[in-house]
């Protein structure tokens, strides 16, 4: 099972870190802009940096869109790399889609077979009838985007219907009715670790990707302490600029995996 | 104000109609897949077939993006083509973005800045906070995913938060809250005419989107009652399949003209 990607790699380096590979242009390294294909090469450093503490890694889409074709180009590059030199590392596009039916499949065409990422970000509101290409893919993960971590993200999420907001009755949908594939996950923000706990108490031991550690000010003892599966896995940690734009994203990256094992021991035994 | 380029564009014309631009690969007619650009190449040809009926050109990013950075640069084509010779066409894309904050302006740089949409459609469930770079654009118009037309949107659409459904709680939002620029714009999908109507009771002359006309099975007829505002416009009737790959667009297009402006007369006075 695809899932399964994810829990071996995260067994075998003991380590729950998604290393975000947010490659802003404007924040590049200047010694990488010399370069004919600098998002590429800054994220091959990256990659060459982290990979021992990375369980995942977790592009997101807007950073090689904003350059149009070319970025688009230098992210297949940066997959094209992944796969051939770290394979078992699990790769998410945080693309955030959701289209109607059909028109889906131009999104999977692109992010699951040409560029060949094991995961991707979904939106829900047009429900699981219009996710379903994404959904019937049982060789791929759809993440649902559930409680993100924005201060905003209030808004609608936390709106009431009965007893319930719609950030848990979602949890609820995707958990028992959306994952007939078993290949599902939620996003669910660091900062929200109340929440998190409620949507761990019904998910069982499914996986929940988590941002907002670091620069959004998101808690990871906290996290940890919410989110954990009974297995001692069930989350992605991920960090981007707080890994990519230190100083040194090797020891940052080593760091954070550190922390979390201490954590995780903590939260398990404690 | 950019959302009066729509309307001046409407008025001169005396038509609605959007023709949307899904140049789905695999449907393309076969003399253009000979060319260098077949993407590009199918789209010059629609627009040239239908332009002088189209007030609108909304191409979904799913069918570029399915080819990867090709797609990308033929959708770049497509949107230099038209700003070159049809500027006063109101042009969307069918993108379906939203992530949180800053993360935001790599979407407004390509979309926004490098192809040069004036609008983009936005999903609204991480809230206005995460949609700000969006919606600070005043020079750019926002339109937010509201009722979608696909059979399952009920699902998180419908549910109901007080004596409400998610829904109208959106729709009352962006009317009252998101719009502060006079550049938000709500997607309506033309298979719901009564939730249609209910929005069009509180939006006062706010223009919808609206898909779902033809093989989604939406009625011209009873979109153009529910929806039009005081001023006999407010609507952008897309056509997506029913136009490019039917066996002559411009008479389609021209035919679709008609029917809203047979029936826009039949709203507006009957």
């Amino acid at each position: 099972m695809i899932i399964d990607k994810y829990n071996k790699r995260a067994k075998k380096i003991n380590s729950l870190l998604c290393v975000g590979l947010d490659a802003d242009f404007a924040k590049i390294p200047k010694r990488f802009l010399k370069k004919k294909f600098p998002q590429f090469e800054f994220n091959k450093w990256i990659i060459e940096e982290t990979h021992e503490y990375a369980s995942a890694y977790k592009p997101n889409s807007a950073f090689y869109e904003a350059r149009g074709d070319k970025g688009i180009k230098e992210l297949k590059m940066t997959m094209d790399y992944l796969i051939k030199n770290y394979p078992d590392i699990f790769t998410i596009l945080d693309a955030k889609r959701g289209d109607i039916g059909n028109t889906n499949n131009g999104y999977i065409d692109s992010i699951f077979d040409w560029l060949g990422f094991d995961a991707m970000t979904l939106h829900p509101y047009f429900g699981s009838e219009s996710l379903k290409p994404f959904l019937n893919r049982s060789d791929k993960v759809s993440i649902i985007l559930c409680k993100s971590s924005n201060p905003g993200s209030g808004e609608l999420q936390d709106l009431k219907s009965g007893r319930k907001m719609i950030w848990q009755i979602l949890a609820q949908k995707v958990i028992k009715e959306w994952n007939k594939n078993n290949n599902c996950m939620l996003m669910v923000g660091a900062t929200y670790p109340k929440e998190m706990k409620k949507i761990r108490e019904i998910a069982g031991d499914m996986t929940f990707l988590v941002p907002g550690i670091g620069a959004q000010g998101g808690d990871l003892k906290a996290t940890l302490k919410a989110g954990l599966n009974s297995k001692g896995l069930g989350l992605i940690i991920n960090s981007s600029r707080g890994i990519m734009f230190s100083k040194n994203p090797k020891i940052e990256a080593q760091k954070l995996q550190n922390e979390i094992r201490k954590y995780k021991k903590f939260s398990t035994f404690g």
